[in-house]
Order: C-alpha cells, then structure tokens, then sequence
C-alpha cells in the first residue's frame, strides 16, 4: 500500500485533462490530498491549497503522487529537480506514468540514500497466485461496459461512496493505475502476466463479512477483441454476484477498432450473464449505468428512461444523478 | 524460430510421461529430430537412434531439445555437465522448463563464449503489439474445450496432418512450450502480459493465402475460471473461421477445480459463438472431437455417435479415428 496522505505533484500540467488522477484523487479521496504542488507554467488546478514540499511534509504528507500526465512520455529534468528534493525531504514517490520512476537513476539513487519507496503503479509488485476458484464470503459487484472507457470506474467509485453514505460495509477495489493511486492499492491488471490474472483478482477482493461489498473496478470490455481476455479474468476471478451494464450511448464504433460496432445493451446481458454465472451460478444484472456527459438533461433524462423501460433494470447515470437506484438494487441481494 | 534439426535430450527420464515433449516432436514432427540422446538411469525411449552429442552433430543437429520434465524441479550437475558440453560442441539447446537456463551461470556463460543461443520457451521473446482487430486474409481454425487439458493441441496437430495429406496448405500455430518445441516457433500465451494477448495471437497467425488453414493451438476454457481469459484472448485475436469443440467425456470436474463440473458441449457451444462471431461474424462451428484414450473401442464409438447426432456436428477423435471428417468440413467453409 502507497502510504497517505498525498501531496499532489501538478508539475506543469498544461491543462485539466492533464492532471485528471490529481483530479481523481480529489474527487473521491479527497482526505488522501492535504495539497497540490504546481510548478512554473501550470495552466490547471485542481483546487487544493498550493504547497511548497515543506508545507506538504509539515501537513503531514508521505507521498509525492504525480498527478499528471508527462508530455511527450519523457520525465523532465525539471521535474527530476523536484522529485529529487521530495525523496531527499523523506516523501515517497508514487506514479502510473509508461515511463518508470524506477527507470530514472537520479530518482533510484535518491531513493535508496534516502530510505524512501518509489511506486510505479502501472508494475504488479506481487507474485500472484493462479486462481483456484473457491467461493469467497462477502459480496461483490462489478461494472461491464459495452465498450472499453465508459465509466466503469466511476460507476464502481459513485456506488462505493453512496454505500458510504448508507452506513454500508463497502470497499473500492482499484484494478487499474488511476483507481490504485485514488485509494492508495489494488492491482493494475493490464500488467499482470496472462495465467495469473483471475487469480489476482481472487487476490484483490478475499473473504470478507457476508454483508460487505467489494466494487471491483472494470476493465475492457468482452466485446473489444484488444482487451476481452481481461474482463473475462476480472469476471471470473470476481465472481460477481452483481454486474452493473455500463453504456455510453453516443459512440459510434469501439474504441480505438473503428471497424467495430458498439453491441446493444441486450447482447452485452445475454453474453455477460451466462459467463458470470460460471464462476457463480447465482450471480444477476443489477442494473444499467449510463454514461450521460456528451447529452443535454433532457436527452439524459429520456434515455435513460427509455433504457429503464426495455430492459426492465434501474438505470441511471451515477455521476450525474446518483448511484442510488443501483444501490437500492443491490441492497435486495 | 529455434534451429531444426534436433537432438532429444531425455536425461535421466524414468517413464514415458516424463518424457512425453520428447515423444510429441517424435509423433508430429519425426523430421525434426535425428535422435535422441540418453543417460545413465534414463527408464524410457521415443524410438529414435541413440546418439552421443558427436554422433548429433555429425547427423546434422543444431539444437539440444530438452525433451523431458526435469525432477523435483531441479537442473541437476549431471545435467548441466551435459549441457555445457553440448554449447561447447555448438550446440544451441531449447527448454521448456519452469526453471529457465538463463537462470543458470554455468550456461549462461558457456552459450555465451561459445555463441550459442539458450531458447527458454516459457518466456516470450518479442513485443507482442496491442491487438487490432483488423480482418486477415487466410482461414483459421481453433479448437476450444470444455475443460482444459482435453486434447486442443492434438486436435490441431492431427488436422494440420490431415490437410498436409491432403495437399491443402496449412500450418499448425502453437500457443504452448510443447507445441513451440514441436514446430521450433510460436507464442507461449500464458507467460504474455494481460495487454498484449490478443494482439500476439494475431501476430502469431499473420495474413495468409485465402486457402491457407491455420491450426491455432487452443489454451484453457471459456468454462475454466483460472485460465478462460487467455482463452478469450485466443478468440478474439485468433479470429477464427471455424472452430471445433473439445471434449474429454470421463472427468468428473474441471482440472484442478473440484467443486466445478465441466459443461455440456451444448453449453459450450452456446458461449462460444457469439463470442467467435464479435471477431469474425462468418465463425462457424465445424466438429466436436472427443478425447477417448479411457474409453473401449465399442465404447469410443458409441460416444461418438450419440454426439454427432445429437450436436449435428461431424464427431471424431481425430488422434485414435482420424481428422477425416473434421478436414472434411473444412473443406465446405
């Protein structure tokens, strides 16, 4: 586990996009940010106190999580300045950059004098066992989409934090580098080597009280032929007992595989169910989660609706209206 | 690729089962190999000519094939003598050991003074790229399992024979260590990272001549919750036209999963095609094979025809009847 809370390094993020896991951060946890750090040029600003490395240290930070995507996938000298000074005040160090922090000598030297730990998120860090299938207590939902990159990670967050608010026992479980650095663990799955996939999952989500969920962040999609082999392993080394169908209604082709349509809803239930319910027979589709950002209210509003009505499920867009119906779903299970 | 012909390296083999690499590159590729070589204690034999390292070399060989499991996990000092003096001798040696040579000093060493190259094939060798879904030119065929460990490989390898017989170009696509041994190449899909599965099956089984046939091996089950993802990823990037499904009729649960039953072929059938039909909506499903090798003759034949007739799908077990009608149907598509 990555040691909080966080001083977000911003360094010189041109603009929003750029510092979206900052943003992240900031959004869900944010009791794991006492601040942001900004350098020379930031044009963005994720609206904590500006700190200096001695302020953070003296707000009690323990990591530097670098908030921000490099440009050009280079690490900059400026940058290395930084982080230089951060392991050397005693901060770790903590990234999902492609590049590795471990890769840079500067920063592998520093932090060995220094005793301090740099964490490449994008890396698994343990061995992971194969998975062996056994039943596991507590509960478990996770989000499918009908494409990759539709908001299965902020279905999982939106009903891990209305759960919170219900008094429920729930727990975000991050399989990718955004969601391991909002909570500080979890498993960057894309990483992980092809036998041990399910397996790390099983490793993600143990035994737990019987009315605890674990929100398993989604990844992929079984119908993007790039990436169907890991949500294939996330759903069987899940062993969801509910599945949350996500959609974004306004793509026009899969992601990145312009020859490829999006599936309906319909097929996505009729595939995904069947395949769940190898791993546990008395897994069900809880509901639809709709991502809503490219529509007006109003087209929102109908769609959603229209969703509800065909396929007989609560709908909703949780970021935009709440996760409560997805909730009231599960809370029946 | 790993330089043919071979030299069978059995070591100190005590039965049929250790040695049975060995004793797949004897039954599918006898070309590939000049002899074998035994030693002191060695309890088994694939046939081949008994040979010393020299007799080896002077029969053409340039690769020592480690052709058998290796006890207790270990490479012992009776076999590294061995091995040293085969790098010294100019040969290059191919493993398919858990425990790699490259891990060895004293092989290391000895390939590199002598410049000869150590084939750990467990281990990927190449970048695999991100799968990209375009639509290839050639025809593939895959078989899939109802559990893992039903024949797949043999499946493949007895069609790839057939159609050799026959005069039809084909060409058998290891995903596997026994496979990549057999034929000196291919991709050992369940040592690949979670990203780039799919994307080195495509790279495995490149654009082809229209009538071309590639034989992709199988690997796992959509049914078998450790490994159903690299099956998935076998799928989706190996974009098959037709696939034949895989059956072992006598176990009593899934390998290694004691509490999951093994699905009916029906069942199988019923997942698996939607799946094949996101990657290439022409995917048919041309056979079942049976592996009948705990079955009586009267037994065997009897299973058979009950299959056939109630999947309506040609049914052999192409490794003790022949891939006839499985080549057969083939043929139609």
């Amino acid at each position: 586990m990555i040691q909080t809370p966080y001083l977000l390094f911003l360094g010189d993020a041109p603009d929003k996009l750029a510092a979206k896991v900052a943003q992240g951060i900031k959004d869900w946890r944010p009791e794991n940010a006492v601040g942001q750090f900004r350098m020379e040029g930031c044009g963005t600003t994720v609206d904590l106190p500006d700190m200096t490395l001695e302020e953070g240290i003296a707000a009690g930070a323990k990591t530097l999580v670098i908030g921000v995507a490099n440009r050009g996938g280079v690490i900059s000298e400026a940058w290395k300045e930084v982080l230089v000074q951060a392991l050397q005040m005693g901060y770790d160090i903590a990234s999902g950059l492609h590049n590795l922090l471990r890769d840079e000598n500067e920063l592998m030297s520093a932090a060995r004098v220094n005793g301090q730990t740099l964490f490449d998120v994008r890396i698994p860090s343990v061995a992971y066992p194969i998975a062996n299938g056994v039943k596991r207590t507590g509960k478990r939902c996770l989000a499918v989409g009908t494409d990759c990159s539709v908001g299965k990670m902020y279905t999982g967050l939106c009903m891990d934090a209305e759960m919170q608010k219900r008094g429920m026992k729930t727990t975000f479980r991050p399989t990718g580098q955004t969601g391991i650095l909002i909570t500080g663990g979890g498993v960057p799955l894309d990483a992980v080597i092809a036998d041990f996939m399910a397996g790390a999952v099983e490793y993600l989500t143990p035994d737990n009280d019987p009315d605890h969920w674990d929100h398993i962040e989604g990844q992929g999609s079984l119908f993007h032929v790039s990436y169907s082999g890991v949500t294939m392993a996330l759903i069987h080394g899940g062993q969801p007992d509910a599945l949350i169908l996500a959609h974004e209604p306004t793509r026009t082709h899969m992601r990145g595989l312009p020859d490829y349509k999006l599936p309906s809803l319909e097929a996505l239930r009729d595939m995904v169910l069947p395949i769940a319910q190898v791993a546990n027979p008395a897994c069900q589709i809880a509901g639809v989660s709709v991502n809503t950002q490219h529509m007006t209210d109003d087209d929102a509003r109908a769609y959603l609706a229209e969703v509800e009505d065909r396929m007989g499920l609560p709908t909703t867009d949780p970021f935009r209206y709440g996760a409560g119906v997805l909730v009231d779903a599960l809370e029946q299970i």
